[in-house]
């Protein structure tokens, strides 16, 4: 009876254009094979999930660009499983389509809300953890992030602080912040009481569209509108008259950081948000010399600390180098400090103005 | 009348190691078109040719391996013009092989023996000096060299110096010389009287073969024997049985540091062996900052003095990168300092080590 109700939303329609040549707009990171494993991020999502949710309760919510290859990966959904955004609007608006589309489907569902394009390690972690959290909001009337805790002071991620001296598996939460500089991730970092928010949301779609009530009133409203068109042919229209008009704002400066039924359970599985190729570097396996390669073969000569990934099966012989990035891909060569890697969305506009929209 | 006495031998045996991964010993720098013009040197040496010496007097002296890719680049030629050596035996017996051969054919013919993978640039001045060689040696029994007048105290060559004060635009050659360290290098570079050795050589077929008489009797002896098989159904069993037995020696060595009839042209055209990637960036054209890509495009962020090759069409975006070598060919990436060039030979066999054959 209670699997019935449990439902999942992979957002799926991030562009990941720091993984260029990696990735490119007409294919970003979570359609991507990293590691050489056979299956994009986006499967290895959908795989992570499918021993607790039934395949036909996992939807993809992705931009129309994307529909085919999301189509073309996961050939064991339906065509209505995916929803269409038809404009980038922020993850908001994308859970609020979600949880109106699932509740007409199901009026007492659970639903999970995941990124497609996170690394996600210890998958039997992974899914009691899940497990847990839908209980949880299938009894309580709260919203449910999952909160790893930090190994590192990393500068990278958004934390998540839970209330003092909370102690239990799932505690309430405090407050979240934004990407702290390094002086204060250190002090997050030893304080105990921060964790990294990974994105990953859970909650019942009445406990969510209450919310959104009350904190996005005006997303509430446009959707409210289409009550009795949600899972009928006349939703694709009503989506894309009303979507393009929401609020663009992420769910966790909407309603998150503003809620005070907000609860977080601690995450016991290895995670990363794939964010930069520094944070694939630090989860790849490297040799010796910190040197890790991603589906290529790789001769390394007085050289350290950099990642290397080419097409499959080509050979890199890399002397003298030290903390770069190695990518090729897509008749794309790129060379780059790993230092200056948040500069690559800058060289992919200097590419574009030099050479126009071929290599992008 | 004088025409049809000219003949041309192309040398294209090597294998250019130097070069991987754009060469590989299956189709060594000879048979690749590094520029990106659409041919490769070893045309653009019979191209160079061609408008001075008739096609059927162009002969390419090649290795068994490498008949196929002779026949598929230069589809003019007729099989005979295709002189095979069952084995490397360094130029000395090439050369040998070639006169003899070109001598059975027209017992007066002149010859010019060119390296098919050297780089010559203004090639009116080329067919000017070729010409007036030929001439020279048609009424000589010289051994005439082409010198080139060094713009730099290069290493990486031989040379040759010409008589304490000759003038003329052909010289008596007092000595070879072998590839001169630095300091010695700047000396022969001021004083003048030194010019790198081209390879380039001219020669009636009976003053080279006397020549080899003198300084080389064991070879001489053994293509002697050939008399009456050049040019017959006969002549690959002799050769394939006598040419293995051949000492291995170059021409330089063997007959042009010990003959006392050897005179130098004075080149008037611009030229390199293109021995090293070191070699080729002098030569390619270059941005404001010393870089240069051969048939690629390329931005270039924060980095000087690169050569970047990779296959026709792709892009390299290049950041923070000082000196290095960038080639990508045959599914392989290789990145090295331009200091290191020389141990590519031993980067390669530690692929081979590693990874087998299949890279090499």
């Amino acid at each position: 009876m209670m699997k019935n109700n449990n439902y999942c939303v992979i957002m799926s329609g991030g562009i990941g254009s720091r993984f260029w040549p990696f990735s490119k707009e007409s294919k970003p990171k979570q359609f991507l094979d990293f590691f050489g494993t056979g299956r994009s991020l986006l499967q290895q999502t959908f795989d992570r999930f499918n021993p607790l949710i039934p395949k036909e309760n996992i939807y993809i919510a992705t931009n129309g660009l994307y529909a085919d290859l999301v189509k073309e990966q996961l050939p064991e959904l339906n065509d209505s499983q995916i929803l269409l955004e038809p404009t980038r609007r922020n993850t908001a608006p994308c859970i609020a389509y979600a949880a109106y589309h699932i509740r007409s489907i199901c009026p007492e569902a659970n639903m999970v809300v995941t990124p497609a394009d996170h690394l996600i390690l210890q998958e039997h972690h992974f899914l009691k953890n899940i497990h847990v959290g839908l209980n949880f909001v299938q009894q309580s009337p709260s919203l449910l992030t999952l909160g790893v805790k930090p190994n590192r002071p990393e500068t990278g991620y958004g934390y998540i602080q839970t209330g003092d001296g909370e102690k239990g598996y799932i505690q309430k939460v405090k407050a979240f912040t934004e990407k702290p500089n390094l002086e204060l991730a250190k002090i997050f970092f030893e304080c105990g009481d921060f964790f990294w928010n990974s994105g990953i949301f859970l909650w019942n779609v009445n406990t969510i569209i209450e919310a959104f009530k009350c904190y996005l009133p005006d997303i509430y409203t446009r959707f409210n509108r289409g009550l009795d068109k949600y899972n009928t042919p006349e939703e694709k229209a009503f989506i894309e008259e009303e979507y393009p008009l929401c609020q663009n704002i992420s769910i966790d400066y909407g309603i998150m950081e503003k809620a005070d039924n907000v609860f977080m359970l601690i995450a016991d599985f290895g995670w990363s948000d794939l964010g930069t190729w520094g944070s694939l570097h630090d989860l790849a396996e490297k040799d010796e010399f910190r040197n890790s390669s991603l589906k290529c073969k790789t001769l390394f000569i007085e050289s350290k600390d950099n990642l290397v990934t080419l097409d499959n099966g080509k050979l890199a012989v890399i002397q003298g180098m030290e903390d770069y990035i190695i990518v090729e891909s897509n008749n794309v060569l790129l060379i780059c400090k790993k230092s200056e890697e948040q500069r690559i969305k800058q060289f992919v506009a200097n590419v574009n103005i030099k050479y126009g929209t071929e290599y992008l």
